[in-house]
C-alpha cells in the first residue's frame, strides 16, 4: 500500500543511553536477551541461517506470484494465496488460509470530460500495453484506473487546482480569494496519503476530486520514464484506496471487529469511511488538458508541476463532468498463516508478515517484500528440520487485502485481538523492498534490538554492516550539527515511529503489540506504484535486480525472528525508549510554543496592515483574520511522567547489568516467565482502551497516523492533534490523559526491574 | 542591463542607531542638512515639485523611445540621444551629446546543430513577430540573437549540462565523475551574470557555451507566456554581453580611460575582457532537442527545469557544432548631458542617470527608467523657471552603451575622473522600472538620508509612503524573528549594497562618488528581458501600464536631486554607516568560521569513509579529497577599524546635534564650505589607488561586484574573495590594507565632527 521503506532516520537527538554494544559474529558479548551460552548457541543458529536465502528463490518466487494481476477476489489473489500456503507446508510450517469477507469496491463506470466552453476532451482513464513489457497486456484481468472506496457520483463543476490538496493548500486558496464550494478539485498526488485529498476537499464544499500524478514528482521530471527508465510513462496512473482511515481501518462494513463469514455487517450506505464526494486518479497526459484549460491566478511558485504549461488556481472556466460508479461486492480474503510452534514457550507469539495481494501485477508493491518473507520462512523450516528449536512459536502470515486498507491483516487481528493482546510479543512487517538503505521504524523499546540486528547484517553493496551503511548515511546528510553529532555519538540509531499505510498498523495501533517495520530503500527510484508497470519486467530491471537485498531482508527479518524466538529474556529496552519519549514531549511543547509565537506574529502583523499593504492590488488577496493567541497548555504531567520513566528505566538497566554479570550467570539460573509476560505487555499499556479522541480504533497514544496526514506518524497524537485543531481544552485533558499511560509504563518498568532484581537475590 | 529593482531589503539588523525622524509633509522637524527655515522652504519647492510629473509624458516618451531598435550603433540610438538632448534643452537643461568611440561587435555568423548520430536539429535563433505586437516585426533593424564580446568561434563536441555553470555546479559535476574538457557546455540563464558562464566553462576546460532560459526561471512555470502573459514565450531569447568583467569595465580596449575619439586603444587581440570560448544563448524551443539528445547521469534535483523532459548530464552523446562570428567594429556612444548650474555652489554636482541604449526596443531595460529620468529633468526645468535656485549644479544624464558593459557611462567616467573625485556630491542611478516596492541600494553614508525621501514620498497603489510600505515588506518577509525585530525597531532600512550590471559602477566602484540607486519593482514579473519582446506593447499591457510607478520614480528622484542639491549641510551620515560596517566585518569573520567547520566535517566525513559509504555503487561517484583546514585569520585589525568608526559616528553625531538645535540655528551662521568638502570625500576615503587585487578598476574596498557571481555585491571583497579562493595569505593582508581604510575613514569623520563643532563656538 505505502511504501515503508524510509531512506534514513533523520531525527536524531542526544543522550547515550547505553553502553555500547557494537557486536560482530565473532564477538563475546553475549547477544541482548540471552546468557553467554545461549547466546554463542544462538549466533552458530544465525550464521547458518544466513548462508540459507538464495537470490535465484526470490526471483523464481517474484515470477510466479506476479504473473497475473492479483487484486483482492481476482483468480490470482487465490491461486496466489493457495500457492504460498503450499510453499509454506512445503518448508515446514503449520499453515492454514483464514478468510475474511469484505466490501471491497471495482469501477462500473469512470468518466472525466471537459464541458461547456473549452475545447471538448474526454480522459482516457487507461494505461496502454507496452510491447516491451510481457504483462502489461494483461487487460482482461487488470483493474481499470480507480480509486476503491469512492462513493457513486455523477457530477459537474468548474475545475480548482488545489496542489497536494492539505489544509493549508486550502489556506492559501482562501488568501486568494478563492473557494472550491461547488467546485470539483484537482489535486496532485504525493505529500499527505491519498485518502486525505477527498477528505479535506469535501470538508470545504467540493463535489468531486481529481487525483494527478505530476510528472515532476514521479515522472520524467524525476527520471526517465518506463520503459527507457523507472519513472511514470505519461499514461500511468496510481490506483489506490482512498477511504477515510483516521476513525478505523479494515472493512468498512465491520469496523473492529472481524469480518469473519457470519459477521455482522452495517449496511453499505451507513459505511463510515467511504468517501463524501466521488474521486478518480488519472494520469499526467490526462490531466494536462484539464489544467491548460483553467484560468484565474497563477498558481503560488511551489505549486508548479512539471508538465509544460502555466499552472493556473481557477475556478474553472474548465468544467468538468466526473462520474464514478462501482460494483459494490463482498469479496473474500485469503490470509495464508504459516507456524513453526515453540518448543518451550508456545503461547509467545513472534509474527512476521507481508501482504500478498496488488492493485495489479505489484512486482514491487508488494512481493518484493513477499519473497524476502518467504525465503526467510523456507529458511526456519530448514534450520528446524536441522534441529533448531526455537524456544517461541513463529508465525509467518501473507495478508490478503492490505491494498484497499490493510484488509486482510486488520480482520485477523481484529478476530484475534485478546489472543494477541496475551501471546504476541513482537509483529514484524514489510512491504515492498527495494536497494539502499534499511529503513528503521518500529516501537521504541525495540531500538536497541533492532540496532543490535542490523549490526550483525551485511550490506551486500558495500559489504559494511547494514547499521554502519545507515549511520554514516545519518552522518553524511544530518539536517543539522546537533543531529550529526548524535548520529555520531548515540549507541543505537533512534527508530522512526510506525505510521499508516502496512500491516503493522492493526498490531501496533489497534492491538497493542510491539511492532518493527523492516525494508531497504533510497537506490530505487521509480514512477510505477500501483500502476500496470508494477511488474517482474520493471523490478528486474529497475528494482533489486539481482535481488541481492531481497536475500538481506531475509536476512534482516530472520535474524531478528530467530532472536526474538530465542532469547531468555525477551530484548525490550526502556533507556533508549524513554530517551524518544522525552524527544516527543519536547517537540509537542515546542509546536504549542511556536503556535503561540505565530498567532501572536499574525495579529500583529494584521494590526500594523501588513497583509493589505504588502499585496499586489491587482491581484485579489484576502488578508487572514485575528486569531485568540494559544493558551499555555499544563504539559507538567507530561513532563512528570518522563521523569518517572527515566528513572524506571534506569533501575531496569541496573537489573539488566546485574543479571548480565559473569556471562548472564544470573539470567541463565532465573525464572523469567513472568518477566517476560511483563515485557511482553510494555507495549499494550501505551493503549487506552478508548483510543483517540474520535478515532476508537487508534488505541496506542504514543503515535499514530496523522488525521489529516495519513501516512505520517504524529507523535502524542491526543495531544497533538488537538492543538492543531484549537481545540485548548482538549489538548490539556490530552495531555493528562497520556501521563497517566506514561506513568502506568514507568510503574510496569519498574516492577520488572524488581522482579529481574528478585531473580538476582 | 541588470534589473536595479530588487523587491526588498531583506538583510536587517539590530542596533537602533540614530532618533527616529518620521518625517512628513507638515512636520516641523527640518530635513537632515536644512535648518528651520531652509527646511520650509525646500518642503514648498519639493511640494511644487511632486505636482509637476505626468503619467502621460512618461507614456509619450516611452512610446517615442521605443518605437524602433535602438542598439548601440544604430540609426535610432543616435536619433534617440539627439531627441533626449533636445528635450533637455526644451526643459531649460545646458545639455550636449559627448560621444566616444568603442568596440562593439555584432553578428555575422551564428550557427547551433547536433551532429553524428542524433537526428539532425539546427537551432533557429530566430525570434518570431508576433501579429499583436507591433514593433515585434521590425527585423530589418533588430540584433539578432548572440552574447556581446563572445570570441569568434568554430567548435564541435558533446554536450555537458552545467546547471547554471557557476563554480558549485562543476564540483557536483565532479563528484559525478563529469569534465567539461573538449565539452561544450549548455547553461541555463539566472544565478549569476551571463558572462560567469563561459568564464568558468573555459576555466574548466570546455570549448564552448551555450546559454538558454529555462522555462522553470522565466517562462510557463513562472506565468502565461507572451502575448497572453507576461513570460517568455518558447523563441524568445535573453541577449547580452558576457564581457569579463571581474577586473574591469567598459570599453575593452581603453582599460581605465576614456574612449575618446584620440584615444590609444589596445589591439583587439590583446583585449582582456573578451571570452575565452564562442558563446551563444538560445531559446528554450532550440535548447529542447539539444538537451533530450542527452544522456548519462540524471541531473542533481535542483538543477532541473521546467522543459518536459528529463535533465540528463551528460557528456553527449549529443555533439554540437557551435560557429560564432561578429563584425568587430568599432561603433560611436551619445551620452546625453544635461546641466542645471548651481547658485552658490556650482562646483558641488549632483548626478542623476539612466541609459538609453537597449539590445532591441528596450521599453522596459531602459526606457522605463530613461522616461522617470526625463520627466524628472522637466520638472526640475520648470521649477527653475518659477524661481527655484538650487545651490549646487544638477547634472543629468542619458547614457549609450549600458547594455554592452555600461561603456557609455564608465568611459565618461574615466575622461571625468579627477573633476569627479572633486566635485561630485552623490550619484543616483535607475535602470528599468515596475510596480511594487522602492529598491534600496546605495552607498550607506546615504542610508539615513534616502530613507528620508522614501518617507516623503507617497506610495501610488497603498497611498502609503513608499517607506511605510517597504518596511511593511520587510516585516511580513522577514527571514527570522531578529530581522522582523530589526525592521520593527530599526529607524531606517538598511541600503542594499550596489552590486554591477548598471551605470552607478563607474561611479561607485571606479571613482569612489557615493552612490544610490533607486527603481520599483516586485509585482511586475516578466520574461520578455533583452528580447524583441521587451517594447511599448508589452510594458503597457504587463509592466507598470498607467505610469503611476514611473511618476512616483521621478518624485523618489527628484526629490534626492533637490534636497542634496539645496542642503546646507550635505546629509551624510556616519550611525547607520558604521552599524552596517560593523554587519560586514560579522559577516566575513563568520564565513570564515564557517569554511573552517565545513573543511574539518568534510575531512572527517572523508576519513570515516561516509561519501562512498552513501552513494549508490551502480553510479559513478568521486568523492572529494582532504583539504587543509584553513588557518585562523587576524580580523583583529578590522575589528579595532569597527571600534574607532563606531566612535567617530558618535562623535559626529554629537556635533550635529548641537548644529541643530535652536531649529539649526548654528548651522544657519556656519560656514559649511569645507565641511561639505570633507563630507564628498568620505567615499572616496573608501578607496585605495591600486583598486581590488587583480582588479584594478574596482577601488571600492567596502563592496564590489563578485569576481564569480557579476551582478551580486560582495562586501569587503578583497577579504572575502581570498577566502573563497583560499588565499589565505592575501586574505590576512586584505584585512589590514581594508582596516586602514577603515581606519581613515573614522579620522576624516572624526575631523568633519571637529570642525562642525567648531562652526558651534
Amino acid at each position: 500500500m505505502k511504501r515503508t521503506v524510509k531512506m534514513l532516520v533523520c531525527i536524531l537527538v542526544s543522550a547515550v543511553c547505553f553502553p555500547l554494544l557494537n557486536l560482530t559474529a565473532g564477538d563475546e558479548t553475549p547477544i541482548f536477551g540471552f546468557t553467554a551460552e545461549s547466546s554463542r548457541a544462538e549466533r552458530q543458529w544465525e550464521e547458518k541461517f544466513k548462508e540459507i536465502p538464495k537470490q535465484e528463490n526470490l526471483r523464481a518466487y517474484m515470477e510466479r506470484l506476479s504473473a497475473r494481476p492479483h487484486n483482492v477476489g481476482s483468480p490470482y489473489d487465490k491461486e496466489n494465496a493457495e500457492w504460498i500456503a503450499a510453499k509454506f507446508k512445503e518448508f515446514g510450517l503449520e499453515t492454514q488460509i483464514e478468510n475474511f469477507d469484505v466490501l471491497f469496491p471495482t469501477p462500473k463506470e469512470r468518466l472525466i470530460e471537459l464541458v461547456g466552453g473549452a475545447p471538448y476532451f474526454k480522459a482516457k482513464l487507461q494505461e496502454p500495453a507496452l510491447p516491451e513489457d510481457p504483462t502489461s497486456n494483461q487487460t482482461a484481468e487488470q483493474l481499470p484506473t480507480y480509486n476503491a472506496y469512492s462513493i457513486d457520483g455523477d457530477v459537474t463543476g468548474p475545475l480548482v487546482y488545489v496542489n497536494y490538496g492539505v489544509q493549508e493548500d486550502y489556506e492559501e486558496l482562501e488568501r486568494r480569494g478563492i473557494s472550491v464550494k461547488g467546485a470539483i478539485v484537482i489535486a496532485r498526488y504525493g505529500h499527505a496519503w491519498r485518502g486525505i485529498k477527498p477528505l479535506v476537499a469535501g470538508e470545504h464544499g467540493a463535489i468531486g476530486c481529481i487525483i494527478y500524478s505530476d510528472p515532476r514528482d514521479d515522472g520524467y521530471t524525476s527520471g526517465d520514464t518506463f520503459p527507457k527508465g523507472a519513472y511514470r510513462p505519461k499514461d500511468g496512473v496510481q490506483r489506490g484506496s482512498v477511504q477515510d482511515s483516521a476513525v478505523f481501518m479494515g472493512d468498512p462494513l465491520t469496523p473492529g471487529y472481524g469480518a469473519t463469514p457470519d459477521a455482522k455487517r452495517v449496511a453499505i450506505k451507513d459505511a463510515q469511511t467511504l468517501t463524501k464526494i466521488p474521486v478518480l486518479p488519472i494520469s499526467y497526459a490526462d490531466a494536462q488538458p484539464l489544467l491548460e484549460a483553467m484560468s484565474g491566478p497563477v498558481a503560488p511558485r511551489m505549486w508548479r508541476g512539471g508538465l509544460p504549461i502555466t499552472y493556473h488556481l481557477g475556478p474553472g472556466p474548465a468544467k468538468v463532468h466526473l462520474k464514478v460508479a462501482s460494483n459494490w461486492d463482498i469479496k473474500r480474503l485469503y490470509d495464508v498463516i504459516g507456524k513453526i510452534p515453540g518448543s518451550t514457550n508456545p503461547d509467545e507469539w513472534v509474527i512476521r508478515g507481508n501482504h500478498h495481494d496488488a492493485w495489479v501485477n505489484g512486482a514491487e508493491d508488494p512481493i518484493s517484500g513477499m519473497v524476502a518473507v518467504m525465503e526467510e520462512a523456507r529458511a526456519m523450516g530448514e534450520l528446524a528440520k536441522q534441529g533448531w528449536k526455537p524456544k517461541r512459536t513463529l508465525i509467518y502470515c501473507a495478508w490478503d487485502g492490505e491494498e484497499p486498507g490493510l484488509l486482510g491483516s486488520t480482520e485477523w487481528v481484529e478476530t484475534h485481538v485478546e489472543e494477541l493482546k496475551k501471546h504476541a510479543v513482537v509483529y514484524i512487517n514489510s512491504d515492498s523492498n527495494g536497494r539502499g538503505f534499511l529503513g528503521f521504524e518500529g516501537s521504541q523499546t525495540l531500538e536497541k534490538f533492532m540496532n543490535d540486528v542490523a549490526r550483525d547484517v551485511q550490506d551486500p553493496e558495500t559489504k559494511l554492516s547494514v547499521w554502519k551503511r545507515s549511520q554514516l548515511e545519518a552522518i553524511r546528510h544530518a539536517g543539522s550539527a546537533e543531529d550529526r553529532r548524535e548520529a555520531r555519538t548515540r549507541s543505537d540509531l533512534r527508530l522512526d515511529m510506525l505510521g499508516g499505510g502496512s500491516d503493522h498498523a492493526p498490531f501496533n495501533n489497534f492491538a497493542g503489540v510491539a511492532a518493527l517495520g523492516i525494508g531497504f530503500g533510497g537506490e530505487t527510484g521509480g514512477g510505477i506504484y500501483h500502476s500496470i508497470y508494477d511488474d517482474f519486467y520493471w523490478y528486474t530491471h529497475f528494482g533489486d535486480t539481482d535481488f541481492s537485498y531481497g536475500k538481506a531482508l531475509s536476512q534482516v527479518g530472520g535474524t531478528a525472528m530467530m532472536r526474538l524466538a530465542d532469547a531468555d529474556l525477551l530484548p525490550f529496552e526502556f533507556g533508549d525508549f524513554a530517551d524518544d519519549v522525552q524527544m516527543y514531549v519536547k517537540e509537542v511543547k515546542k509546536f504549542a510554543g511556536e503556535q503561540q509565537e505565530e498567532v501572536t506574529e499574525r495579529n500583529r502583523q494584521i494590526d500594523e496592515g501588513a497583509y493589505t499593504a504588502t499585496a499586489d492590488p491587482k491581484q485579489t488577496y484576502v488578508p487572514p483574520s485575528k486569531e485568540e493567541v494559544p493558551p499555555f497548555i499544563n504539559f507538567a504531567p507530561l513532563d512528570n511522567a518522563v521523569e518517572k520513566l527515566n528513572k524506571s528505566a534506569e533501575e531496569y538497566k541496573k537489573a539488566l547489568n546485574a543479571a548480565n554479570a559473569n556471562g548472564g550467570a544470573i539470567l541463565a539460573k532465573a525464572s523469567l516467565g513472568t518477566l517476560n509476560e511483563m515485557l511482553i505487555q510494555s507495549e499494550h499499556k501505551l493503549t487506552t482502551p478508548e483510543g483517540l479522541p474520535g478515532r476508537f480504533w487508534y488505541k496506542h497514544e504514543l503515535y499514530a497516523p496523522g488525521a489529516y496526514t495519513g501516512y505520517a506518524a504524529k507523535a502524542i497524537p491526543a495531544v497533538r492533534e488537538a492543538l492543531e485543531q484549537k481545540k485548548w481544552k482538549q489538548a490539556e485533558e490530552a495531555a493528562a490523559r497520556v501521563a497517566r499511560v506514561l506513568q502506568n509504563e514507568a510503574t510496569l518498568i519498574s516492577e520488572a526491574a524488581a522482579k529481574l532484581n528478585a531473580q538476582s537475590r
